[in-house]
């Protein structure tokens, strides 16, 4: 998987990339990040890339011309696809997410100040996603996360595959509780049938956990779980 | 606004706030953000922070001991709150964002590897907030999106407060289209109407054109907006 994010802002990717499973999984070329910078691409000599809104308004924009030279000299393979991370498009979830792990190359395009210049859209036509109902300064978070969601769904990034197949939302419910060593902390016991290897019970109780919990904080989430598997 | 992270990464924290208005903020006072390193907190010789989880299964879980004390060792002023990274939390929105923004701290507790030993949740009893249902590798990328979320709305952090106001969500609506120079780019023109200088007429173009893309990119928040504003 390649990941080509077109930043202002190279520098917030590549740093965070140096850390944590990314950097083991980026060393084993699981994946590789690239950042293109649209600065790097202006006509005029103060390498500006924004400028004042049309019809006024507080913010900067981002020109087009830049941001859609700077798209396209992206090298973009044929399963590729072009995200553009903006709090209009759809809501991030692990669907999509599966989803854009199945292309062999993800190009993001980050806005920064105010937004784009709609005529970018226009142009590249990209899949718009957004990380929820909020306002970040850039799309340089939410491209992270995007990286962070996608690569973890590639096999080789985590230690153990099975890990992401028993992550909250792989099967429609949120995680049931964890209990690691030991068994009693500050009165807090681990539940009894985590300690006695019955590995039936542990399934049954864990998936039980998993619908109350589900039930009680994301109620959304429980009645489409009801709908499918009730 | 102080905002106190629990992490295993404190460099991921500290690195990214050196860029972009974060920075700009941090050095002029506006908000300060601190890290807490729960493995500075360790009682065994290795340090160590996480063990395997009881009943079997892949992964790691962090132990409670170093992560409980590592929050009791925060300094909480009385209008504090504290928020657990987690994807069984609520969905952050605009409106979450909101409310956090009305306190003067916000302490944060980001997991990594399987999840949190659930005594964790016992003893701290936090408010839990997630990005939305997919899973990331820890709780470091959400917790930068809430800093910066939540440090947009703080007087003092943007160059003009009413960049804020007229961002996506704040009425209920994504953003209307912007546009800066030139008029024309690779044939497509800039909207007759925001060339004009008729300012009621720039404002009712811009919000006609914010409910329709509400409408048409994102229906459940048009259902909404439509109840709401009659």
């Amino acid at each position: 998987m390649i990941f080509d994010v077109l930043t202002l802002f190279p520098e917030m990717i590549q740093e965070h990339c140096k850390h944590s499973i990314l950097k083991r999984a980026l060393e084993k070329g699981v994946f590789s990040v690239n950042t293109i910078n649209p600065r790097d691409f202006t006509l005029n000599k103060h390498r500006k890339v924004d400028d004042t809104p049309y019809g006024g308004g507080a913010g900067m924009v981002l020109m087009a011309q830049p941001y859609v030279d700077a798209y396209e000299s992206v090298e973009r393979c044929e399963n590729s696809v072009t995200v553009m991370l903006s709090p209009q498009g759809e809501p991030l979830n692990d669907k999509i997410v599966n989803e854009l792990a199945q292309y062999e190359q993800i190009v993001m395009l980050c806005g920064h100040y105010e937004g784009f210049d709609e005529r970018i859209r226009e142009i590249i036509k990209p899949r718009e996603i957004s990380l929820g109902d909020f306002v970040l300064t850039g799309g340089e978070l939410p491209a992270l996360c995007l990286i962070d969601a996608v690569s973890r769904k590639i096999e080789g990034t985590l230690g153990k595959i099975e890990s992401a197949d028993e992550d909250s939302f792989s099967n429609g419910l949120i995680e049931y509780p964890h209990y690691t060593k030991p068994r009693e902390y500050r009165g807090l016991q681990v539940p009894e049938v985590l300690l006695n290897g019955n590995h039936k019970e542990i399934n049954e109780f864990r998936l039980q956990q998993s619908i109350e919990r589900t039930k009680i904080k994301r109620p959304d989430l429980y009645e489409k779980y009801i709908k499918t598997c009730g």
